[in-house]
């Protein structure tokens, strides 16, 4: 499996269980229906889980053009793949998409809250406020970037890959985007990954939907320049810091 | 313990607390009454924590037909095999549907709800769409065997068998059925899983319970054939990808 | 530290958080009040890994006397301790139940449901049946024993031991605990371990509670015998299966 | 990166992480609004595993006052780092409550609760009771530092450090608060950590909040003096038991 490929893959896995649990928490009359934060923000953590585990090995699994960013800024990755890899997660991302609206299509038919549509796919303020939801991805974003890049350091002779340790290795960024949604996905709802965002975005305005609404695109650069910022800053700092 | 054994036990405690959890929320006047879809999906998920500790190290604990015929498409499962693992795992899945009845029994007596019965024992879908429903069990199916065929598949270096590490390497699969079951179940109940679904089907159909309705057997090709159908277009993929 | 403290210690530990978690859950005023199944089986089963963790090196951290019962009867631990062991276990529970009362007493002051109280302790039947609730308790011990059993045997070359790798080794029962409570603690509230009921009910009578209600002794053999008859069968199951 | 960094980073992500949960389930329009207190003490709990990852192999991410007087008192931490490290939890803890207050703040000014507002910041008793909440916070404390003294002693041939394996080795101590909460947080919200309560007391006291009720200053000895109690007595106990 190339890069690229591994990429497309682990974005879609990531999409389908990240946009499934959504969908099941949201959408009218599924088994999951009003089940709550910790049912997102776990099924949200585990689709990360999904995507590493499949990825890593033939991708390092950013699965996040934050990520990718952050990893050119640091030195660790090389600029000029990092094109290839936010296509690839782009690619991924929509692909994802559309296999949630297809799995969850009945549910989508009886649903008359376009707004809960419209979540499945991309994230949305709580209270919208440009500026605030701006800070509030850049800094969810900026804990999870920071953070990777330590455990992905090796030093002081310990061994810290993501990857390590057979699968388990992609528990501590598991764990990580557990945590960022349970703490910080209050005020937006931690898109914390441009692709994530846009790329469900894209497919929420081709694609028909009953009852649908407008795909809320004069919000639609927070999600994306947001975590980018953020990505920035932890990178820099680590960098100030090494 | 014989791989056969190792797959009754297996598959038996896979049920007796897949099939307990439901039991716990669903019946009436249980402790966990009503506890939610958090509750249900982290039950099945260390179910299968549970019977892969057990079986792994004897029968590579597949406790369920879509796994072992993956595993035969891709060429690390014997075929003279495939038959022998599918009875076991289906004589696990009806020996744990009846301790469930057994354990539950006082509560199935208080339950008035006949269709709340039968979802201890088997899935079935929350909007009934022929297509719909086989779709989705073919998807969660795929994901979570696609996973596992790369989990399983020790490459570029890395150990990544799901037994590897003690009773710790059952976690990755565990991990999966908890994804699955918050983002992909909200549709059909997530069977992946034919014994799973059918076993405790043909005990539901056997067994006196007041109240009881029809086992719903027109239903019961979808948990069978979807996730046989998600089984083998997973496996394709994996093959072509190598 | 001896195995005698480690016992007593790690049993203290179990019942400080197991049946704080409970107080949390169904004491008057407190921040947890009412939150819920997952949390209270969430609690008990971190309460297993902190008696584990502190245990473990130092007395193998049975924690329970049908675990040392269990493994007694299939020659891994020497019969002329086991009532040094359960000894340690009744001491460790009755220190625990003790401070959980003292940490909680202004919520026991606050709180007139006499029925909740006495729930903190010690478990108690959903549907009073002694038959089925005995079945209840055995059946989730023998899931206990039987894993455990498996988890501790060194076989087909790999390392199985739960205190292997450093305290991860203690999450295998953990989680096991976590299945059993959230699958089959439905009917009886998953006592599976004598000294964990016995200890704290023997609390519970002798101590003064505003609003106390009796200590249930009628019930008080059944979290006793059933773990035990539960603990055997599996043992025997073992030992068949070798 | 310096100890001293170290503690001042581990620290604010603790905070960060920690303070943001309570404000996603406290305050007014966030989307993990009255989510429970699954998704509070989970989300602390993960706030201490983002800490303990990027501070450990720098400072040892000891990131509360209580666990570096406690490693002071048994011998292994220098007295003479002790006043550094403190300072550098307390600036932490600052940083991060500023934090939290900034990526919350349009939810801070549509709360009319003041006590919420409190809370995001600081804990407080469920039942005020001087003596009750003070021992309270001393054995939640004492259950924290008894554990992490034995998870860092490497006894009896086993590697037992929590910095080991990579960034899993974060996940015993994670459990472990997570564990606290569960059980023991009913009564006082845990703080057992003195600059995890007083650091955002502190910025509480001097930001503008609109709506802003004093900072229970009468109550703020309690979460810094039980704790350090708790940790004392711990370490006393584990000198003893060696």
């Amino acid at each position: 499996m190339s890069a690229f490929t591994a990429e497309v893959i682990g974005t879609m896995f990531l999409i389908i269980l990240g946009g499934g649990v959504v969908a099941n928490v949201v959408l009218k009359g599924t088994k999951g229906n009003n089940a709550g934060w910790m049912v997102i923000t776990t099924g949200w953590a585990l689709s990360v889980f999904a995507g590493v585990v499949i990825a890593g090995p033939y991708s390092g699994a950013h699965l996040n053009p934050a990520v990718t960013l952050a990893l050119a800024i640091v030195g660790k990755f090389a600029w000029d793949q990092v094109g290839l890899y936010i296509a690839a997660q782009m690619l991924g991302a929509i692909l994802g998409a559309l296999l949630v609206w297809l799995i969850y299509k009945p549910h989508f038919d009886t649903t008359e809250d376009s707004l809960a549509q419209l979540a499945v796919f991309s994230t949305g303020p709580a209270i919208r406020h440009p500026f605030a939801n701006f800070f509030s991805e850049a800094l969810g974003t900026f804990v999870l970037i920071f953070v990777i890049l330590y455990i992905t350091t090796p030093e002081m002779g310990e061994q810290k890959t993501p990857i390590g340790m057979g699968s388990l290795g992609a528990l501590p960024v598991t764990f990580l985007v557990w945590a960022i949604g349970l703490s910080l996905g209050g005020t937006t709802g931690y898109a914390i990954n441009p692709a994530r965002d846009l790329g469900p975005r894209i497919v929420h305005s081709l694609i028909p939907i009953k009852n649908k609404c407008h795909s809320d695109w004069r919000y639609a650069w927070v999600p994306v320049l947001g975590p980018l910022a953020g990505a920035t800053v932890a990178a820099l700092l680590f960098m100030i810091l090494q």
